[in-house]
This record gives structure tokens, sequence and C-alpha cells, in this order.
């Protein structure tokens, strides 16, 4: 079995290429601040033909798709916030904790074992607070300053429209606590983003490797992959050897927020064994992340001692791997949860880093027999608790939450963790609305996450067709980016995001006029849509036909629908000048059981015909 | 781009091979009735390991999957319902319509074109009704007569499982309209079914070849295709040469409804001209239809002459292809669309064979711009007040309904429809809650689709990822159709039909004990749960692991959380008995602050580290 997998795992970053470029007729375009003039916040703009005004999307790709950009994965990204973080002037360099052999999962002795992939400029001077103030987004927006990523994201957010979302909206928002703004001083790569329920809603794509299989070069690719398609953060979940080393090269390559669970790399520093886990080796290991850049760190301290046995007739136990791993330590020591007890010295040490919370659901529910139990909302209402206790410190939070949930009883937990957590970002998996589809597990879940998005919910996590099955290969990746993509829109649309639906209008006009090429360029995936148009009428040609493959060129409805409005337009006021009757709000057109107004029709009918035998569609829109 | 298209078409019905076989670990059983104890009610029982009991699942995939069937396409299906239909005394045989050559879209003359592959058995002496009798099961139902067909539903809904479906419910629901059994008595091979919404949620899968690509002999291996994995109905939706004789090979081979869109055909015979469309072709062409045993006709009547205009703004127009031919008749001839002047004439018509109306919503949005507009509530309004004239005729009618609409105006359609036609019940396509992801229109409508059907609907038609791209392919037809059983048992889990959540938690407690054939064998789909899986650990002794490829044996959340319940059952006995306290209704362990707990906890923790230092799963489960 291992054989097998390393064998998928050849490939090295020597060897590693990510995928660049800008999508078909897009151009990145900047738009500069006003109150920071040197801020450059980048959008996509699809050009469309017919004389159509262009269409500008959020854009998450980075430097990636900017053509006039280098791009050397092995220096990393320029540093775009690191003289607006400078400038606070409340920050400090100072020498970082050395990196050890564990915190690769290498034995300390490292018999025969070494690091691989070193990336050649890490930050050995990282920043930190002076003293123990916080330099959080949150501590700045409670002082009534706004700040550069503010700025940043009230002009992203609006993607060219005027809109609500001014630099003070966006401010105020952080402020009350109902946003956050994931962005460690550390990771001054980041192109600032904002979380948050009065916002676009938001996905990540988790990727990482796991004891079994893959490499760095794989998880940078996948990375790279997933922003491409629209993955608002990337959560790196690696589980197996070289933990360190891989987050550094994500990081120092990643425009999006990156987070990470850290319990995870503490747990592969004590072998694997839970009950060896200690603060102290938490701790170091947080310490350790805050100084490489990760921006928010899930962290499951409402997996109390007192809730375990709540699970204990639960069809699926505990589901969450973080969970999981605190309930055996808490059974093992039998004392409660360190991550509780120990969670205002959490607080004190992500303030001054600015990393923030994603307050982690260990009970969440993992099949639909569970879903709203007592011990899940036991869990939540512990983390409503903890997000009062981190507001004090300043400390930026946002909650996790389910899972697998049927449809019924989705909203239930939107509402309970607005009450609870006191309108705390959200951050769901799913939820999974059925448990019957393995293989499928984006759409089962897509419908979830779909609709609690719409509920409120500030950030879906993706969920992959691997779901339950493996881990996802970058084909994977791209379906669960766009799904989600897909459940985050749907969201935005029926929370009437300002410029939403613009994009729906733009595409569904192109498809209305046939402008075939412009409705793939303004899909979520226009290699996919054009690939999908060619399987059945393959020539150039047909992509300015007026038809498609589905109804062939007699039945098209489309074709008949402009027909139809074309001869309506025109002739409709002559129905009305003529009578001068026979109008009203639901119909312009006569009724037709009055003899005279049957004499009218034949008229109406005649002019039809002798205009319209071919009333074909103009071409010259067409192109 | 014909050519191409043509070179894809070579399949004929001598190289045909439908696909049969059963799944994995399943058997095909069938229920006896009680009244009739002759009927055969087909469910698939999936067996489980580890002592579990087997599932039993509702089967819609005909005797395909019976391996003590014999299948041969040129004969068809055994007539299981002859007898039944016969029995009632109420039909007689009769000389049919002769086929004429404009049937299969000949030139009249037969210029060098000739039918191609001819059912070497067709129905030549069709059944109707004796005098105006109306012979539909809305019918008997009236009258007080449980028939064959609706204890069979009975069963079939009911899955083994104690419910309250008996058969005296199902007459009652077809009695007052809230469901209908689409059953030709020309269609005697049907395993009779039923869409309301106090039943399980059925899926409809659209196949038919269009003038530009596919052959008969891949329509009816997509038909076949379409129920092995749970269309409950199939649309023949066929607008090319041949529509006659493809939909005769389909309804001789298909043990589900088939439905049809008879203006298309009527259409093809008056050469594509919508304008030179007649009452007296359209009538034919029904006529033809009902003989043939079609099951449900989607009838346009209400695409009224004056709501024409009330969509001449839209972004989309009309994109039912139906809708706009019937729109274009009324224009040319500016007369009410002939379909609703003679709505009487059809009801007088279909009540002879059984056939039931699918009203069409010929003026469904076709953008998320376009929803819920006049023009559509205008028409679902006068689907409503057709609905009382076919139920005057005793004949079965269920309401077609959107299309493209946000998840925020979803509910506002299904509450309107049951207001306005008197809860008839609902058939969606879709709905798509967002127009910008063309290439994966089965997700962005599987969210509607699940969310009207947990609403009311009782019918949901797929949409496949080729949807405003091409003809779906075979794949195509097989992910649109997993997409919507998807949405469809999520709905039946929100609305708590009895028996739907078996299959969930059988599952999911495979999941949860490492059952991984098992959860392979649930699932919708089992071959490509099982290829997911092997591609990261494609070992057979991976099948039996206490751990998969996301997180490797260290890390497992199911194996850690089995290992901390079965310390837990064993243990918190113990600390209720040694201090009888500490148990409350949150937690029946004790609160971490007393000294005297303290002294308990350490010898509970000595015991769990005594036990449960390698407490892994028991092996006798797993196989």
């Amino acid at each position: 079995m291992s054989a097998s997998a390393e064998a998928q795992s050849q490939k090295t970053i020597d060897s590693l290429e990510v995928t660049t470029g800008t999508f078909p007729a897009s151009e990145k375009h900047y738009f500069a601040g006003e109150k920071f003039p040197d801020i450059r916040v980048p959008v996509r703009d699809i050009r469309l033909s017919g004389g159509e005004p262009s269409v500008t999307v959020y854009d998450t790709s980075g430097v990636y798709t900017d053509p006039t950009a280098t791009i050397d994965i092995r220096n990393g990204l320029p540093k775009i916030r690191a003289a607006w973080i400078e400038a606070r002037g409340d920050v400090e360099h100072y020498a970082g904790r050395q990196v050890k052999p564990e915190d690769n999962g290498l034995r300390r002795e490292a018999a025969g074992e070494s690091r691989q992939e070193i990336f050649a400029h890490p930050n050995l001077n990282p920043l930190r607070a002076r003293g123990d103030k916080a330099v959080t987004q949150l501590a700045y927006a409670r002082a009534g300053i706004v700040t550069p990523e503010m700025e940043y994201i009230a002009i992203r957010e609006s993607m060219g429209v005027n809109s609500h979302i001014t630099p003070e909206f966006v401010r105020d928002e952080i402020a009350s606590g109902r946003a956050i703004i994931p962005s460690n001083i550390n990771h001054p790569e980041s192109e600032p983003m904002i979380i948050g329920r009065n916002f676009l809603v938001k996905i990540n794509a988790n990727i990482g490797n796991s004891a079994v299989t893959s490499s760095i070069a794989e998880e940078v690719d996948k990375m790279v992959w997933a922003i491409r398609w629209g993955a608002d953060t990337v959560m790196d979940l690696s589980t197996g050897k070289h933990i360190h080393d891989t987050r550094e090269w994500i990081l120092r390559n990643s425009p999006v927020p990156i987070g990470t669970v850290p319990i995870y790399q503490a747990l592969e520093k004590v072998g694997g064994i839970a009950e060896e886990l200690t603060w102290e080796v938490f701790r170091d290991t947080l310490i350790e992340q805050c100084e490489q850049g990760v921006d928010y760190f899930t962290i499951h301290a409402g997996v109390r001692l007192p809730f375990i046995p709540l699970t204990q007739n639960r069809v699926t136990g505990i589901v969450s791997r973080g969970g999981s791993i605190l309930a055996k330590w808490c059974m093992a020591h039998h004392k409660e949860n360190f991550l509780y007890t120990h969670f205002e010295d959490i607080c004190a040490l992500l303030r001054r880093y600015d990393v923030s919370f994603s307050l982690g659901d260990g009970l969440r529910p993992g099949s639909i027999a569970d879903a709203n139990d007592e011990a899940q909302f036991a869990e939540l209402k512990t983390l409503g608790e903890l997000t009062d206790v981190a507001w004090r410190y300043d400390c930026q939070v946002m909650i996790e939450g389910p899972g697998h949930v049927p449809m019924h009883q989705i909203k239930e937990n939107m509402d309970k963790q607005l009450e609870l957590c006191k309108e705390a970002p959200f951050y769901t998996l799913g939820p999974l609305t059925t448990d019957i589809a393995p293989g499928y597990d984006h759409i089962t879940s897509g419908i979830g996450a779909a609709m609690i998005g719409w509920f409120g919910t500030a950030m879906l996590c993706y969920v992959t067709p691997k779901e339950h099955l493996g881990l996802p290969d970058r084909d994977d990746v791209k379906t669960g980016v766009i799904t989600y993509k897909i459940a985050a829109h749907a969201a935005d649309l029926a929370k009437g995001h300002p410029g939403a639906k613009l994009r729906d209008d733009a595409l569904s006009k192109a498809r209305f006029e046939f402008r075939w090429r412009d409705q793939f360029n303004l899909s979520l995936d226009p290699e996919t849509a054009e690939k999908f148009h060619d399987q059945t009428l393959p020539a150039e040609g047909a992509k300015v036909a007026h038809f498609c493959s589905m109804c062939g060129p007699k039945f098209c409805s489309m074709k008949i629908s402009q027909e139809v409005r074309e001869f309506a337009q025109g002739e409709s006021g002559v129905v009305n000048q003529k009578s001068g009757k026979g109008t009203n709000r639901d119909s312009r057109f006569p009724v037709p059981d009055s003899a005279e107004r049957e004499r009218g029709m034949e008229e109406m009918a005649e002019k039809f015909r002798a205009e319209g035998g071919e009333l074909y569609v103009k071409q010259e829109k067409v192109g």
C-alpha cells in the first residue's frame, strides 16, 4: 500500500510548475485606494462582444494570473502588506524560533532522515507586537482606525459597483466582531479579504499531505490551483512528514490567508500519541506557526471533558480529527481540555501576531443521525463563551460549524450560532444533507452550503468528491472549489449582495443572443463549458450559430423567442393605435373573443407572416 | 458539423447492448400484495457484513437487474399490467392508426428515405376505453376502487417498513388530485409508481435524439441506463427523424412511465414551421402517442396569447421549446393558443387511455433575472384553471414548474403552485439557483431541486452537466440522475418520509465501523465510491483497514473516537458509583474543579492508560 502511494509522490519542487496565465478574454486590473493611494486591489475584467460592457469579477488568483508578473516560487510573492504593517509602528523584529527536526516529523537524532526541500528565504526575523500590544485588525477597528487592509477590502467587495461597502463600513463590521480579516503580520504576501455575513460569502479549500501520500510540490501546486478557481482561503491540513517546510512553501507563495489546525503538528511531535500532548508542545507549535505567518488557527477549545460522554450514543461518535485527539487526551488524563484551560494564554499569544481564531467544532455531527444533538450544541455554547474571552483580548474570531445536517435542521444551526456566538462569523463544512452518496459529497454538501450561506454563514469550507474516501487530487480540488463557488454565489444572490447578479444577467443575455464565446468566458469554468459545447457541435462555426445541439436549428426556443419578441415590439403599439382599447396591465394584446378584434388579428397575422417568415435575429451582434 | 455528428451515431439496434446485472451485494426481491396476491413489487436488498440487517431500497431498474430474467429488447418487456387492465372490463381493442412516413419525419413520398429500425412487435390493436368512459386511476379512486396499481404503490413506497402508506391512503391521495399514477393502458409494461408530495420525491430523466445527433440504439441504451441509476420516469424529447420508431423501442422496453412533449413531433410533421401547426395535426399526434402507450404528455395550454407580450422585457424571453413554438403560432395567427381553445377535446381523448397531463410551463423563467415574473405567474394561474377542467374529465394532472430561480424566491413558487393549482403535484426543472456555471448546471439546479422538493415538489426533472451546452451522453445521464437522487433523497429526509433515513444510518454506521465494502454497497454509486477509495489506497487490505488515506492510521478520528467510546462506556458508570455525584443532564462526568474529583480523575486516567494504550476496535466485525 505505501509502496504505490510512494510511486505517486515523485513530483519534487524542482519539477514543479504551477498554473499561470489569464482566463480567456480576461484582463487583470487593479484599483487604487483613495485614503491609501498605493494599494492595488485586483479584479478580473471579462471582455464581451456585441458592444456589451465588460463584467468585473472578484479575483482570488493573485499574481499567478497577471501576465506582467514574474512568478518564481523559490523566491515567493512580493510582500505587499509589509510597509503597511511597519507603518503602524507597533511591531518589532526578533530572532525567531529555530526549526527543530520534529517540526518536520523527523526523528530527533535525524538518523538517516533529513529535510527534503527547504525554502531558500525563510523569515528568520519574524515580527511580533511590541510588548503585549494587540496588533489585530479588531484592535485597530475598535480604536476607530481604518487600515489599508480595510480600504482594500471595501474596494474589493464592491467589484467596481457603487455600494454601501465603504472603508468605514468595513471598520464597523470588524469592530463589532461580525467580520474578520485573517492577516498575520508575518504573512505580508496576503491580499486582504474579509469573512463576515454582510460581505460576499467566502469559500475555503483544504489541502495538505498525509502520512500515506503526496509531496510538498503537489501541495504548493494545489494551493495555486485552488485559488485560480476561486478559493478565498486555503487550509493546510498536512499530517505527514515535512509539515513545517510544506507550510513555509505554501505561505511564501500564497496571496490568500492560510489556516491550519496546530494540534495536527503538535501530535506529530509527540509521535502520534494523543496522551503525550502537553500545553508546552502545543504552545511551541503555535509560536512556530505564528512566526511563519499562518493567518488563522482552528482551536478545538470547546471539546470539554463533560461533553465527551454526550457523544456516546451517536451513530458516528466524534468525527473531527482534532476533536477526537483532544477527547482522547481528556479521557487519558481525566482532565479538562488544555486548550480550554489555557485559552487566555492562547489569546495573549495570538493578539501579538494577529492570528485569527477559528474555534473548532470538534463535536460536530458526522452523520444525519447525529445532527443538532446535545453534544454539538453544548460545544457551540462554549464557543460562544470563548468568543467573549477572545474579544476581550482584541483577537479576531470565527466559529466552525457542521458537518452532516438534513435540510430541515440547517436553519437552527445558523440561528443558534448567531445567538450563542454574538454574530461572530460562522464557518461551516458543508453541511452534507444526506449520507448516502460517497463519491458525490461535493453535491450533498453543496446543497447545504448554499442554504446555510443564504441564512448567514460567512465562509463555506469545501468538500470534494473524495470526501470520506481519499485525499483530493488536482481535479477534485477544482471540482470542490467550483461547486462551492456556485453555493457561495447562489447565497450572494439570495442575500442581494451588491453587484452579484450582474454576472448572471450578462451571461444570460449572452445566452439569449447566441454569443457563445461570451457565455463560456463569463462562466466559472470557461474551459469545461467550451469543451462540453464542442462535444456535439465542434466546428468553430457552431459558436456563432443561432442554435445548438440540444434542439437543432428548427427547435431553438431562444431563436423563436427572439423572433416573437421582435415582432411583438413592433406590433403591440399598432394594435393599440388602431383600437384604443384592448390594453390593460396584464396584456397589450386584444382579448380574442370580439368580432372587431378578430378582424384586427387577421391583419396582424398577415403582417407577422409578411415580415416574419424568416424573422431571424440580426447577425451584427454575433462575434 | 453534421458529418462528425453522423460519425458518432453509427451504433445500431443490432449492436446494442443495454446494461444489465445486479448491484454489488444486492438482491432483487419481490413483495406480493394482500388484496392482489399476484402483484410482484420489486425492491433491492443490500446485504451487509458484521451481522447488520440488510437494507431495502426502492428499485426503479426493472428486470434489467434481475439475474433470473431473460432480456431481449427486440421482444420488449413482459406486460405485467395487461391482465389488471383487462380485468376492469372497461376497455376494448381496436384497429389502431397506421404509421405514416411523417410520423418519423420522413418525406411523404419517401424519396430515398426509409424507416431504419422498426420494432418487430408493434401494438397494432391498441386499447381504449369503451365509449367515452374514463379509464383513469383518478376515476377509479373517486369511485372508491383500490386498483392493483394502488396496492403495488403502497408496498413500493413503504420499502418494507410499516408505514401509513396503505392502499387506501394511495387511493385517497389520487382521488384528491394530490397525486397521480402515470399509467397509459397501452403501456402495460410499466411498474406502477406515484407522483405526489406525500410520497417519495421522484426524479425524471430526459433523453431523446435531436436533428443533429444520436441514434435509436443510443436512446434505448440511455433509458435503461437512466433507470439503473434511479430515474423514476423518462421523457423522450426526440426532435429529429425516427421519432415514432424511437419511441416504440423505448416504450416496449421501459418499466417506468414515459413522458413526451407531443408538440415536438407535431412540429416535425409540418416541416418545422410553427405557423403551419393545426389542431388536426396535433390531435392526430396525440392519438398516435396514446396508442403507443405514452404515460404523460406535456401540454403547453397555458401559453395564452395575452401573456406573450409580458415576456417582452425579459432577459431571456421564452426559453421553453414548446412555449416558444406556441407563442410563434399565436403571433402568426393572432389567435388564442389552440391547446387552450381545444383543452376539453384533449381531456376527452386522454381519459380514454389514462394519459396524465403534465401542464407545461411554457413561460418559465430562463434566467435569474426573469424569475417569478408576471408572465410566469399569469401562466401558472391559467394552469390552475385548466387543472379544474381536466379533473372534471377525471384526467390525472401534474403541473410543470421552473426553471431558473434564486434561492430566496423558490418557496414562493411552491406556495403559489399549491394555492393556484389546488395541490395538484408540482414537477419542476431544477430550479437553477444561479446562471454563472454552464458545465455544472446539475449542481446549480440540484441545490434548487433539493429545496423545492423539501417544500413539496413531487417530481424533479433532472438537469445534466451538458444543460445549455449540448445533448447529454451516457456519463451525463448518470451524473444527472445521481445528482437528482441526492436532491430527492435529501428532500425525503427533510420531509421525514418513513424509512428514508434507514439507508443514511446504515451507511454512517458502516463508515464508523470501517466496514468499507458496506459503505460502498450502500452508496448511490458503489463503483465510483470504491474507485475513489482505491485511487489512494488500492490494496484489498485497505478495505478492512481501520483508517483511510485522508488521515492515515495515527490521525483517524473515527478510530480514536471508537477508543474513546469504548472507554467512556465502561467508565462513566464507575465514576457515578464512586461519587454518587457529578451527574447531571449535560454531563455524566465530574466537574473538574473539586479536589476530591481530581483524585477520582487520576484513577480514571490510570485505568484508561492501562486498558487503552492500544484500545483499538475489535476485529471480528470487519469483513
